[in-house]
């Protein structure tokens, strides 16, 4: 059994802390949270330690591994604690918002032994995974053109975007990490599009945008497009298409249900789709566990490591810089 | 360029008429109707003679072959005039009401090798086609359970179900071809059920019922099950399923159009299914008049023959003797 | 929190251990089973008793519940001791193969106010739930005709089939529970056949059936088919039509992903149907064991009470009859 | 009847002749080739006048309108001729390959009033044709995102790619008319990406790209993406998306039936998509015919008009010169 103690009680933080719980071969060895009330509840629920601190945590032996599901500005300093303690850590994306800290905080844990993974999770939800796995056994051949569709089902309260580092960091950055994770090579170039149709007002003052367009090539050529909006009224939109030499592979949409209704005005109605991530990527986030799990077990590298947190980030600094200075922006201008 | 005169100027024959005139190897060699301003409305339309008679149609050397769209009780007549006339004919379906007429046209008929072929317009269905071809081709292995569903869109008029000689002759009688023609068997047992839902007024009056299900058994066990119902409020509901031991072929249905609307709802909306026959099978009508036009060219056995007529009505009164009676209906009683 | 015992530790009562264990509201107060390795194996991993005896767990003060997943022919035993001892039981279908012994022990438990539910899982499916719920709420008006597809991905074991008590009252059971609990109405007529096509040879050692096709009717003149088969070689197909009088609801299949892939030879492919029932049903038996828990904790009847599991018997044996006689049965006969 | 004769007999001619010929309010004045066996031999199978010269056709009082498709370079002589004429022009796209030459023939026709309509068939494709009606209902509220599929079956011949003037004027020239057909908008920056991975040789000799990506924005900052390439293996990949405020409206593929196959390795196979164009389009054309006949005879602005043409070439214009230099192109730079 690995021992894992969650760092941060909120929404994700408690889906984790159930899915460890749940786990055949973890344990959930605690869980801590600034605000004690938040830690005591899923504390009580789950009959586990309210650890008192995030020392505490790295500091007790009842503590084999740490999951970090607290505020982005926390994590670099975390991972650095938890590298320090020698306890392997599954980080909740993004590493921080700063990339000048992404660099600092991997220069301090370079050389580590400590197994470090990123929770970009929905490289394990099982349709996205299995597009991949269509291109590593060449059913669709040379990859040329990928494409993700990614859009909330609205968009989240106004003090969360207004710390949240703007939508390519808080919110492409998934989507950076997919078309990595799908194309299977790095980017070479980064045009990005923003406009404020969602919320202006907000957008205006955050000086960020709500809908995007980010088009991304690669030294051969290929190329990926990620379409985002912070609000689709029909649902959580997630679909990645991937096309290629031999064919193409395409990771729908998920629905609530199977139920379609044909009514009386001769159309044809399915389900809502899922909202929204905790339900979208319920498989993933159990999945995501499990590979933690595995990798600390078999001591093998994280599917998703350090790297793969920073380069998605380097990504989005390529699209912020190309949205303001309205040019296609060359990823190496940013390393 | 085989020349083809229309007998009967309906709805179907007027567009019966067109496809001939639209064939690039048939000619439309003039209209009929027994209520002379409908012929002449196409005839003008299209350019044609508009025949005073059907004599003078069977008579005329101008007339290499006749598509007889007339009112049923005509059928028979008509199929006994086109082969004294030595004229190849395509005769809409069915044959006749009445089992015995049906025989007593074969008797007559018997021995001509004037080309025959019956109107069972669904054979000539790409996607239906698709599914008998699907068999042949041995991609499902050997047929178990086929599902026919035939719902149409709404009731015809009070005068037309009250002379349509009642659903199972009217309706599902291209059920009973489709099941002969998917399942590549004829059947030896018929079970039918029916009810009065949709009109039980009009159906108590006829002696009809408007949803009917019918199971029909081969004599190796093979299954057959068909559900017709006189009013789905959604549009035309047309669809096949064969199961067999190495697979399974379903033709689904057609829509309108391919776009899709998801909307503030959350739900994912398709365009309302086509309506009616017309439109459905404007493709299979037209593969029809292609299969008559090569079966006369070739000298080959036309797809769809007197006998198919025949057997198919023989099911329908297997249906109607069930339904009364209550009980399974072997096919020989009524042979 | 709920203690639940579990009787019986093959792969089903496995599935139930585990799933009571993650339950927020229920704790597993143990397991039991006559080989007492299987019964110590989930013991030891979950961290929980393994009880010596069926009597031990009834006569046990740490148990609030059973749930019995053991051999069918011990059900109704249990059921019985279940209600002595004064422990509402959730049982897995079906209740016995013999229509004497449910109806004497609904003589034996009559009048108890312990719950007692039944296993009937598929009501549970959000898909086929969902299609219930249209209907309750009037989407598609009054129900004409339902059509369930239920067919396993392959058939058990001979040694397996042998004691099953044929496919109605093994297999169709289930669809016949999804009948009543679709049509939200008794059955008044039923007429099957049924037919030796996947394992001819087995089939006429057990007088059985491997391919069968069920059709009822109501009071009303409602329909309802049932089409089952032992073996779909593309996977587990379990599909609900509903068609009324204002639309149509469908519960479709479910994949194992949603990834689609469009290859080299111009066709798409979706991925395998999930097997099997295990698999398929994994979110019916967890919220199957939140119905249970709540009909407990809140004192309502359970979803799914003994009657539903006589009266889906009852079904069955108008089946075997009426394949046996070639003839529609009354279900009046055999009440 | 409005008399059209069609110019060039090459494929798409002789698809337009018969067209026209089929059509109820138009017919086939005549057809000319510089080939004279292609003109008389489509000229004898419709039984229609073949001209010796393009100057007779124009000449000619036995026609009413001309129908253009010879080949491109011809395309805004023929246009002025038919001005000049007086006759009614249908012009299949694009105008020219040269911006100059489009802008000399504008200027050129200026002031005329013969009705001049530009053959971007995709407009009246019912599955587009019906996002863009859900827009203008304000099914899916205002426009943020556009994305067109667009992907040939196959590279055409090497002879055809070295004169076609390029993948953005040949091919993407039919999407660039799409996004402002669904956008309802004009462009003001355009960015293209371009790779070659079909043919690498072919297009090095050609300085041409056979894989691209194209993205819009709008003065309000709608985006629009365009991804093309000369070589789908699955087929004619045509494909509409629209998302909005409101909601989501999408053109799906068409396949050749509506025919699955559910196979023993499990998977479900959908039938090949439609090849090619002449297929895919087949109902788009016809109506292309009938929207210019309705045009002509009521007098009314085509709905396709010249203008389209050149806006349309504009932007593909614009997508060179931002390949070329690697950068946003401002579409006003191109005016």
């Amino acid at each position: 059994m690995l021992r894992i103690a969650v760092l941060g009680c909120g929404r994700i933080g408690r889906m984790h802390a159930e899915n460890i719980h749940a786990h055949p071969r973890a344990a959930l060895a605690g869980v801590f949270d600034v605000v004690e009330g938040a830690s005591r509840e899923i504390a009580e629920k789950l009959g586990v330690t309210a650890f008192a601190s995030a020392d505490a945590v790295f500091a007790s032996d009842q503590v084999d591994a740490v999951l970090i599901a607290t505020s982005t500005p926390t994590h670099a300093d975390f991972i650095e604690q938890a590298v320090a303690a020698g306890k392997p850590v599954l980080c909740e994306k993004p590493i921080d918002l700063s990339l000048d800290r992404v660099k600092a905080c991997a220069a301090r844990i370079a050389g580590t032994d400590v197994p470090i993974m990123l929770g970009f999770v929905r490289r394990f939800d099982k349709g996205h995974a299995a597009v991949r796995r269509a291109i590593e056994a060449g059913r669709i051949g040379a990859v040329h053109q990928v494409t993700i569709t990614s859009r909330d089902p609205d968009i989240a309260p106004d003090a969360y975007i207004e710390v949240s580092g703007g939508i390519f960091r808080d919110m492409t950055i998934h989507d950076f990490d997919m078309a990595r994770f799908i194309m299977g090579e790095e980017f070479k170039t980064v045009t990005a599009v923003g406009a404020r149709l969602v919320s202006p007002a907000l957008m205006d003052r955050c000086d960020d945008h709500d809908t995007v367009t980010v088009t991304m090539t690669t030294a051969r050529g290929q190329q990926c497009v990620i379409s985002n909006s912070r609000r689709a009224v029909y649902g959580y939109d997630q679909r990645i298409e991937a096309f290629g030499s031999g064919g193409m592979a395409i990771s729908e949409n998920h629905a609530e249900t199977n139920m379609r209704l044909y009514g009386a005005s001769g159309t044809d109605q399915a389900p809502p789709l899922l909202n929204f991530f905790i339900e979208r990527y319920a498989q993933a986030f159990a999945s995501e566990i499990d590979a933690f799990v595995d990798a600390v077990e078999t001591g093998t590298a994280p599917a998703v490591g350090y790297e793969d947190g920073h380069k998605a980030l380097v990504l989005a600094e390529a699209a912020i810089l190309s949205v303001r200075e309205g040019r296609t922006v060359h990823v190496k201008e940013l390393d």
